[in-house]
């Protein structure tokens, strides 16, 4: 499964920022990222007056755009996601995944905290939390770093998260030919699976799956 | 497999406005539509500025934002998928997909054709064409409905494309239970398992797909 770090933080203490320093750092190691944002305003799909906007308005569940260098899927969905179901159903092919904000699950976390805002902080050592970002000090027997210390702060994700990832075993054969996979697509291949299945009713913790599929 | 129909027709000849028309007509007759659009000139993450922007613009592989009624995923691709890829890849849970443009495709179409811009058209017959919708005739052997006529192009649609779909069989065992699936369900993991598997070298066209994961 990816791993999570929610970046988290009081209002307009830094997180997009500090986001924009992690991201670079991380694919500087050669990792790459995935980043979640919750959004309860609701937001556009494209440019007003475009075409996948006017396909969008025009009722269609799903739209997508698709590039040579990106793709753009936005479909409906009927309720809030959790964020072990976005990860599940929606990203693959990343080592991590960053959030901003997702202050309430039960990932691993780093606040980011400015004096100039805020003197006192959103979670606690209960809250998982890795590590603190920010330019006072704080005593809570969690690593507080300099809000500026993005080489130091992933070194922590690093050792903390990267390194030890349990790995799930990945069976394949298709059309009767046993096909080997290396680490990291079988990574990719339990994700999607997991997401799917979870999704079905009474099948919420899927730690053995099988599935065979006959298409005529 | 989601069945798709692609709307074709020369520059300005009004494919988006079909499609608006198409997919409403669509919706009320109870079925579930996405959209596919072609971007050669690269498009927006969100609006500039915003956190979801700034997190693709600062190196992010995948930006997800989700929202309890939209979910949107942004990805970093490598090549120019083809439909049946995007299709693969990223649709699922809709009963078709209309897709703008993508004339080279094998799928079957609708042809769109306004006197005032073209009098010519840009299929032929061998195009796989399902109809042309236009303000003037055409005659070469596949119906030509008006350009307005939404209602009549979706019956061709219904009676064409939606009523005569294959269906893959699919067996699912969750932690040791079989689980049973009705057949939207068993569409829809078939795309997803298809979608994931043909990535792989060597499982281009996988017709019988086993998979068994174990996770610790």
């Amino acid at each position: 499964m990816i791993p999570i770090v929610s970046i988290v933080g009081k209002s307009d203490s830094g997180k997009t920022t500090l986001i924009e320093k992690l991201v670079p750092e991380l694919c500087r190691r050669g990792y790459r990222v995935a980043t979640v944002k919750h959004d309860v305003h609701g937001f556009e799909v494209d440019r007003e007056g475009k075409d996948s906007w006017r396909h969008k308005k025009a009722g269609a569940h799903t739209v997508v755009i698709s590039s040579p260098v990106k793709v753009a899927v936005i479909r409906d969905v009927d309720h809030d996601a959790d964020l072990t179901e976005v990860r599940d159903r929606y990203i693959r092919d990343v080592d991590l995944i960053l959030t901003e904000g997702f202050k309430r699950n039960n990932q691993p976390k780093i606040e980011v905290s400015r004096r100039e805002k805020h003197q006192d902080l959103l979670c606690s050592r209960e809250d998982n939390l890795l590590a603190i970002a920010s330019d006072q000090p704080f005593e809570i027997g969690v690593p507080c770093l300099d809000i500026n210390d993005a080489p130091g702060l992933v070194a922590l994700i690093e050792e903390k998260i990267l390194k030890d990832r349990k790995q799930a075993k990945v069976f394949l054969r298709v059309n009767g030919v046993e096909i080997r996979l290396s680490p990291f697509v079988q990574e990719s291949i339990t994700g999607t699976v997991r997401g799917m299945v979870s999704a079905l009713k009474g099948c919420q913790s899927p730690q053995d799956v099988e599935i065979h599929i006959l298409v005529d």
